[in-house]
Formats: structure tokens, sequence, C-alpha cells
């Protein structure tokens, strides 16, 4: 069992911000991240598929074909967006990494056997900076 | 003289948008940096300051005080801020890293002598991803 | 369940050096990390939190709130310090890697709980250079 | 249960290429990973070990001397060599890192016992780019 | 005056081998880098422009066009070759960094202007590894 | 004329502290970095020598010369080192990077020509942290 993994980025507004609480209540919980008028990220997102290489490559997954996946899947979705607004699969969502990442996942997933019949998506690490991240491993 | 330089950092959103033409050409110009709903980035800045080092200190500059000065000057005007909306000394600028590198010199190298003697500015440095980064001298 | 991450960094001396063994001993065996007059490193530590996201905030743990905590429990009390010397918790220990992240683990853990409900202390890895670092989940 | 983990270096050239296919069926699989005049890529090598320390050393294992058993079982094997043509190893395999840090990991796995009592080889990590790597567990 | 900064990269393999000189000569002044079958690198390549600020688009040159402009005249042209061999503008050269940066001056200091009215190129910075590097400025 | 750049790296401690002045000015003008028992930081140099190539090698320098001229005269001196204590050539000085980095180029500087005709030191980068560094180029 091999795990390969992929680093790709992508470049987003976000806020932090619960409609059921108040603005108050929201600067609260939130802090700076609540503000108004958005701040960004340069975000990473490495994802990693497991799984044993074929014997004709030696590869896991075609690291092309992944980056492809990734980019066509999630950072075309997201870059230069703003994750509260013009994001279909974050809509009626908190735009925190955490949220994001589960919801990366579900896309992600189901594509992986398109590009590889020997690897299965094991993990994806979010970095929203150098020195926060989040890891989901889709359960 | 030795050069003495502070790393610090912000994460802002933005887009670039030049008010005088129309959307389809802010789009064709700009592309997706363009997008209505902003996005945004981790900047990093780096200040510079040169000069001859304090005999007694052996310091051209007090880093730590450098440090709070971008804090105070710049960081807090900058971070988790919209930098098209929030910011005033970027009022009716385009939101670019070229106008933004210039108007932080301006309010920084004033202030460069309220904590050294010795130092002068000399190179701001303007990350806004790891790939893209401008910088300035002051003239 | 996703694992939430976050870096925070503090510069201190060491050097390592078992008291009950003679001087020539100690440099046989740790060579020039056992030099008398100490050495130092900047050191980053990650904190990893697992959990559920609190659903009010999307949230496993509010980073903010972890990275004071790391503050104020360890960086304040390792920070510019002689880790052999300075630090109340490393008094009669080797000064390793190894011993340092099981005692920062002892003072973290029960903290977790009371900054987060929903989060549970993960991993910690502790960098001492960057080509050398450990990690250890409390056990 | 500590696991400590160093990262050395190499510099290597290396083509992908099944020889039991045309040459067209190569680039169609391989793209330009399989340009008959190769490329190469400055490696990086993770290698954790785990275990519990020496109470009289506080160490899992010696870093300097899981460094030189990497720098010579590895590294003096692989820096600035040709993977598929200089490498005994390698002879007749698909010259990818699923394959690399497979056969890296039969070189160093029953090395480990030599130099620590406490550790035993966990994990390695091989960075092809900044952006391709990938992890093997020895199972 | 502005600095505009854009770093791209490429993966290639190389040696050093001055064809006047016998393999034993070669190898005693280039050592390893000498070794006959290639080794190779990840290089960045950062390309700096300086020059006043378009007034209605902030930039002294659009990074999307400078990106795309080094991609198309020396990223395909490195990528994934042997710089010794598949490179027309190097060959007969000694595959040094040094030869390689003037080469790529020559090549991309004409094509500035046909993307910017604002900007002339600066310097070009070539990392053939986190550790060496040259700088080229034009004479 | 090209700058060539070679990065290594050492591991020391020091404090900042003037002896002419009382514990207490020292502490309030250097604060943490005056501590008593020493603190440390894994530190960065980089050595940049220009000059125009060797026809016959391509080189300004050779960095494997140049690498092992810094170990020697500047990482043996000061790795796993106390800056205040173990340095001969810091005796009764300021242990600050400024005064740090002026006495390495009186070291590195005059031994340049004896392992380069055509390379002369051009410029001292030295890194405390990742996020001050200090550069001085020999005037």
């Amino acid at each position: 069992m091999i795990y390969v993994s992929r680093k790709e980025h992508f470049n987003a507004a976000h806020k932090l911000y619960n409609p059921s609480w108040s603005r108050e209540k929201n600067l609260e919980v939130f802090g700076p991240c609540a503000n108004e008028n958005w701040h960004g990220h340069n975000f990473d997102l490495i994802v990693t598929v497991k799984g044993t290489p074929d014997p004709e490559t030696g590869f896991v997954i075609d690291l092309k074909k992944l980056s492809n996946l990734i980019k066509e899947e999630v950072v075309d979705q997201l870059d230069h967006k703003n994750l509260n607004l013009d994001v279909p699969f974050m809509t009626d969502k908190l735009a925190s990494c955490e949220t994001l990442v589960v919801e990366i996942w579900k896309i992600i997933d189901p594509k992986i056997q398109t590009i590889s019949r020997y690897g299965k998506l094991h993990q994806l690490r979010l970095f929203e900076t150098p020195r926060n991240y989040v890891d989901y491993f889709g359960e």
C-alpha cells in the first residue's frame, strides 16, 4: 500500500458568519474573521490517494490526471471566488475550513475511480495559512 | 552599512477593478482578478531598514520595535480587511500590489526615525502569493 | 472527525547532557550537542486537535483560542529560555525533543477541554530544525 | 511511543518508461516523463523511526547516526545518479517514486536495529517535487 | 519605479562536462556533477521586471501574461528535458546555471516589450536547489 | 557579471547583553533577548560571490569549494556553540546579527580568492529566524 499526494492551490475570499446570530455575536465569536467585507487566503490543498501500484505503470494514480481532476473539480470552483457567495456547494454553510474540506471530499471521492483502478481517496489536507490547516479522512 | 529585514503577514480580500471601465473590459483586462465578489490572499510584507549599528546595542534598528511599528501602522489597517472597501489610504485607488506597496512606504517611511536614530527605510517587498511579489525602494 | 492544526514557534537554548556520565562520555554519545556552553534552535510546534465541528461555528476548536493557549502554556515558558536551566517542567530531565514533546503534551492535553467542547488533543509535532522533528500521540 | 524523523536529499535523473511498450505508448501514458533523454529532480526523503526513548539518552534513535545511515545506504547510491541506469537495486524496475520508496524501505529497514535498540522504521516520505510525494509504511 | 517578480519552475536533467577535457579531468573538476549518465534538478526561475505602473491598470506588467511568456519561451523548452542534449540554445555550451541564466535572459529580454509598455527586464534568479542559485542583471 | 549564492546553516546560542549596563537596563533594552541563561537559533547564512564565469568550467566559483570554505571557516566555528562565550572573533562584542555578519565577512572575504580567480565576495545574508535577517555588502 502506497500513499501518493498532490498539492494544488487557490486564492479565495470568505468570512465566518452565522446568519442566525446578530452581527455583535458573530464578531464576538469569530472576531475579525467575521468582518463584513470579507478577507481572503492563499489556500493549499493536498490530496492523498492510497493503493497498490499498477504493475504496468508503477503508479497508484497518474499524478497528472489527479492534478487535472483537482483543478477541474475543485480549483476552478474556488479560485478567485468568494466562498460564501460564489460556490454552489457552500451555499447556506459556514465557510470554515472544516466545512470546506468535507465538501471537497464529497466531490473528489467518487471521481478518483474514474482516473485510477488502483487508488482510493485517503486524506485531504487544507491549509488556510502556513500555520493553520485541517485534515479529513472521510469519516 | 547593514540592511536589517523583518517579515510580517496579513490576510485580506481584494479585486482588481477600474471603475471607469465596463465590467466586460475589467474582466477582459484583469481576468478572474476582477471577479465581482472578491478573492483574497495571505500577504507577506518584508520591511528592510539600512544604517550603521548603534555602538551601544549593536542594532541598526530594534526588530521588536520595527515589528510593532509594522503591526500597528500596516497590519492592523489591512489584516482581515477588504483592500478596496475598508482601507482609507486605498480609497479610489487600484488595489494592485504595485499601488499598495507605495502606500505602505508612505506610512512607514516617516515613522522609522521615531524608533531608530541609525536606520532609514530601504526596501519593501510585498508577496501576494509565494510566486508573485513586488519590491519598492521609495523612488 | 476533522483534525485541526496550529503551528507556533519559540527560540531556545539547550544541550544534551546526562549528569550521571562523565563529560567525556557525554561528548562521545551526544557529540557537539553536549557542548558545555549550550547551543540553540528555532523550534516549531504543531498542535493537532481532532473532533466533530460545532454545528453553530463550524469549528472543532477556535484556532485563535488554541493559539493563545499554546502561547500562554508553552511558548511563554520556553521562548528565549534555556531548556535545561529555566524551565521548571524540564528540571532533571534530558533536554531532548523526545522528552520535551511528552512534557508539552501533559501541559496542553488537560487544557483543551477548557476551550473546546468538541476537540481532543490528537498529535504534537515538534521541529528542532527543518530537517529534524518528533511526533507524539499521547501514548 | 515517539516518532522521530530526519530529512535528507539527493538530486537524480530518471525517466518513466515501460520497456515492453512502444515509444508511442510510453509517451501516451507517461507524457513528457517518458522523454528519451531523461529529466531530473531534487528529491527529499523523510525517514521516520518510532519507539520509546532510551532512558539514558532521551533518544529513540540518534539522529546523527540515522542521518549517516541514510547518507551511506541511500543518498550515496542515488545522488547525482540516473535512477534507470546507475542504481543496481532499480535495474529492470519502473523508476517511479512508488517503486523507489519500497526499495529504499528494503534497504533501510534491516539497518535501523544496527544503530538503535529502541527504534523501528515506521514511515518513508519521498518528495519528487514540493507538490508531489509518496508515503510508505512497509506493508 | 516598482519591481515585479514571478516564479516558475521546471524539472530537467544535465551534467557538467567540458568536451575538450578527458573524462578523468571532468570528474576531477566537476566531481559527481560530471557523472556520465546525468542527474537532475527541480529548477525555480524568478523573473523580475521593473517600471512605473500603468495608470489604467495599476500594473507594471500583467503577471498572467508574464507567467505565460515564461512558460512558452522558457519552461516549454526546458521542462522534462536534458539541458545538454535537448535544448537548441544550450548546444555546445557548458550546462551550468551561469550559462543557462544568460541564455534565458537573451530569450526573455526582447519579449518583455511585447507584453508591457511600462516594464523592462531587470533580474533573473535561477535556483538549481534550495541552497544554490545564480542571479543575472543583463550585463 | 553573474552572482552565485550558496546557503549553509548552523545552530547556536547567544544573548544580547551590553556589559557596561546593569542587568535591568539590558532587560529594558533587549527584552527577553537578554535573558541570563541564553537562548538560540537555527541560523541560515547565504554567501553571494560575483564575477564572470571561467570559460573552461562555466563557473564563477565552484559551489562545492565555496560550501567547504563556509563550513570550515564559519560553520565549524559557530555550529553548536555559544556566540558570546565560545567564538574567539566575537569576544567582547555584542552578539547581534549585525555584528556577526561583519565578522563573517572579514573571515570569508580574503579566502574567496584562494578558491576562485573569477569571483569576489558580494553579499552576506544572515537569517536569525525565518522572519528576521540582515544583509551586508562589505562597506
